[in-house]
């Protein structure tokens, strides 16, 4: 199929023949934050939010209709699903006589799970948490559709929220989100197992801190290939062990061990 | 040993009776940065850099004396080791002759690697790189020494270019140096990782960029423990298993698995 990243915005004159109103299921952190972004739009309407339990509607009730009862479903020209990815087929049920555009936001499902006539992806690429405001305009939102107005539609909403509006297939997605969990989740862990030494040698982890704002910014200069330093690129095994012998979890041992050998292997050492 | 994390500063009114001379050994980025940083300071001079290569002594040769001839080398308040670790005992006989503070600038070598009367440790940790500038002040300095009053003089000199300057001791500052190639030389390569999973399916990194500056942020407002989300901490083993049959190299796979591994541990998952 093909592609267009980040050119589709300039090329496309977008032409709004009114309002698109969209009704959102979903309660967690992507429906809280979507719906965040949607009311800074003049162009977007919400105007309904579904979810199971009132108690999490309430995030929502003061600004647009709120239902844990999906026979009361309102009409609208998209309905974005915001549920975990385990739920998402139980709303072919739910849904099935919409006759709208039924999209997911999840990272790793593909777009035929959703049995509809018209059905789509508006994935978010981004972490997102409750309480963390974030500026949605530089978040990645990736788009995918089965008919070309579709995905003219979901354009039209990602450029209210995004600059970043991406076409991206099913297949493309699904690497995206094993790329995401390796930047974020596991460098998150990372992380952690660095706060835990800190924490054991009762020095701030925030000590830390500039040198991981570093890391991360120094990609926008140098790719990560470039940027490697360093005791297993430069293969300093005797500074290896002295790290390996002060690790104390046996699984933090093993991390170290693996990486180290698969950063070795990157930059030209036999395995 | 008592251990005062960034409270020396407010306590200690620093009085200079005068410039704080310097001779600098060594040419490679650690060199460089510190001479840059030392530049900008009205109250140390950089007397003389030392090298063993004429062509990497260039870099200094318009602001300071320079030289490859150990026999020629100044007299100075201190004399700074900026070369590789495993050439750092080499001072001990090129040195043998200075009575003045001697120090080097390594993560994880002793104090002890330095056999003279006077000797100390003044380490920045922070991931420096040719041509590459960052901001010196917001770099923290690990300092130690022998005794109190050489630890008061590189405090001296720290604080002269940066904000955080930390008296740790060489085991403090071995986990330190571990934590930081955690934080830094892993995480690149799990950037590199995502950097292949993108060459592959034709999206460009930089899609991945706003993800990375936000999971290196979020640390200033929570803990890597609480921040961390994805399908590992949810054991959500189905995406896992997606994940891992999409990635090609099989020291990835073990990666992907093990850091999994690590994190459902990390949240209470029996092994």
């Amino acid at each position: 199929m093909a592609v267009n990243f980040f050119t589709k915005q300039s090329l496309i004159k977008v032409v709004f023949l009114g309002m698109i109103s969209v009704v959102l299921l979903g309660t967690g952190n992507v429906a809280q934050h979507l719906f965040d972004a949607f009311e800074k739009s003049k162009h977007i309407q919400v105007k309904q939010v579904l979810g199971r339990s009132l108690k999490a509607l309430d995030y929502f009730k003061e600004h647009t209709e709120i239902s844990d009862n999906f026979d009361t479903i309102l009409t609208a020209d998209v309905y974005i699903v915001a549920i975990s990815d385990d739920a998402i087929n139980t709303v072919n049920q739910l849904l099935k006589n919409i006759d709208s555009l039924i999209v997911h936001t999840s990272g790793s499902v593909s777009i035929d799970q959703l049995n509809f006539k018209r059905t789509g992806v508006f994935y978010p690429l981004q972490t997102l948490s409750k309480g963390h405001r974030i500026n949605f305009r530089e978040v990645p939102i990736c788009i995918e559709a089965k008919n070309g107005e579709d995905l003219e539609l979901l354009h039209q909403i990602g450029s209210e929220i995004s600059n970043k509006v991406l076409e991206v297939s099913s297949e493309q997605r699904l690497s995206l989100h094993v790329a995401a969990v390796l930047v974020n989740n596991f460098t998150n862990h990372l992380y952690h197992m660095a706060n835990l030494i800190c924490n054991e040698q009762k020095v701030p982890f925030s000590i830390l801190e500039p040198l991981i704002l570093e890391t991360s910014a120094k990609i926008s200069e140098l790719s990560p290939y470039e940027a490697q330093t360093g005791p297993a690129k430069r293969s300093d095994n005797k500074t290896m062990q002295a790290h390996i012998s002060l690790l104390q979890n046996p699984l933090h041992k093993e991390i170290y061990e693996l990486i180290s050998t698969s950063i070795k292997h990157t930059y030209g050492e036999k395995l």
